[in-house]
């Protein structure tokens, strides 16, 4: 059984959002499944002296132009939420507290609170809304205020960024695939291609 | 007749020597021509604050790790310069002293000077090499290094370099087709889709 392809993102990272919606179905195509970790590129950035991309002179304007014009040759919809950035703690922390108990529903949350931030609008950097998604999914809200909160969920993010900086992850999304990592929503091809035939 | 592709890159940029390898065959395809462009990134930088690509915490490393997939998934050799970053405006002004006289000359100069930094591993940096180049096309290294220090060949390059910002081109390889930027060699395959589609 191949190991699982590694999926790293941010979710305040709108190339993530793109990623996101098709990396399963890329992965299941080759017989694969995929880890999805999310992470704070706060946390990164620091190391690596970069600046968030919509703040960089130029680059940001590209950004702009070119999320629209990406979502719109996949189909989808996209629009800027409505803070930004915003802190991806609060939805990280619901993610692996979640992941924990039922890997299946942390992913389902992860969608839905993508398509929240970046579909629908919400403000995801905000507890309250991180806590209807999960009340959605079924839990309740006091357990994943509180679930947030524990130090078992906290320790489990700071040593999921660890390990993605200590992998070279810099980027959002940033895909590992036997050991091969691969940035960008417009690299997809070259994971496809990797598996595909297995290397290069 | 539609108008041609723009092609902006920068000598010392490998992901540009990587796209100049396929964007003629690529536009050719469509129908389409191709305007080449160099530019000098350290001006953009000035702007955009970014700073170069291999000297970024992480960043850097994986890009050197992923130059050398990327050549070898498409076939071609790579390898880094003697000296790096080297100043691309020796070899810029040399490509704009001839293109005024000659475009096709001046196309086939710059593919020999990329081919020289990235494959040859010459010091694209110095007159010499890039004189060499020059000299290895017909002209007399006594022409071409006048050339290069004419007012004209200087103003055409800055110049360029001006409109280039003023268009929104912060990185190179950077393709404008029918007035959208697409920023990276990765990008062909949406450039490839604009040209087939005509736009989406």
């Amino acid at each position: 059984m191949p190991a699982p392809l590694e999926f790293y993102f941010d979710f305040s990272s709108p190339y993530g959002f793109l990623a996101s919606l098709r990396i399963d179905e890329l992965a299941k195509r080759y017989g694969r499944s995929v880890d999805w970790k999310p992470i704070l590129l706060g946390a990164v950035f620091k190391i690596s002296g970069q600046q968030p991309l919509l703040e960089i002179p130029l680059k940001g304007d590209y950004t702009k132009h070119d999320l629209a014009r990406f979502a719109r040759l996949w189909g989808v919809a996209i629009g800027m939420p409505p803070v930004f950035p915003f802190s991806s703690v609060a939805a990280s922390r619901a993610f692996y507290w979640l992941h924990q108990r039922d890997p299946a529903k942390a992913r389902a949350f992860a969608k839905a609170a993508y398509a929240a931030a970046w579909q629908g609008q919400k403000d995801l950097g905000k507890s309250d809304t991180v806590a209807e998604l999960v009340v959605a999914l079924g839990d309740s809200r006091e357990d994943v205020l509180a679930g947030m909160v524990e130090p078992a969920t906290k320790d489990t993010l700071r040593a999921t960024v660890d390990a993605a900086i200590a992998k070279g992850v810099f980027g959002s999304p940033f895909i590992i695939v036997d050991k091969e990592g691969f940035w960008g929503a417009d690299r997809l091809w070259q994971v496809e291609e990797w598996l595909e035939r297995g290397g290069w």
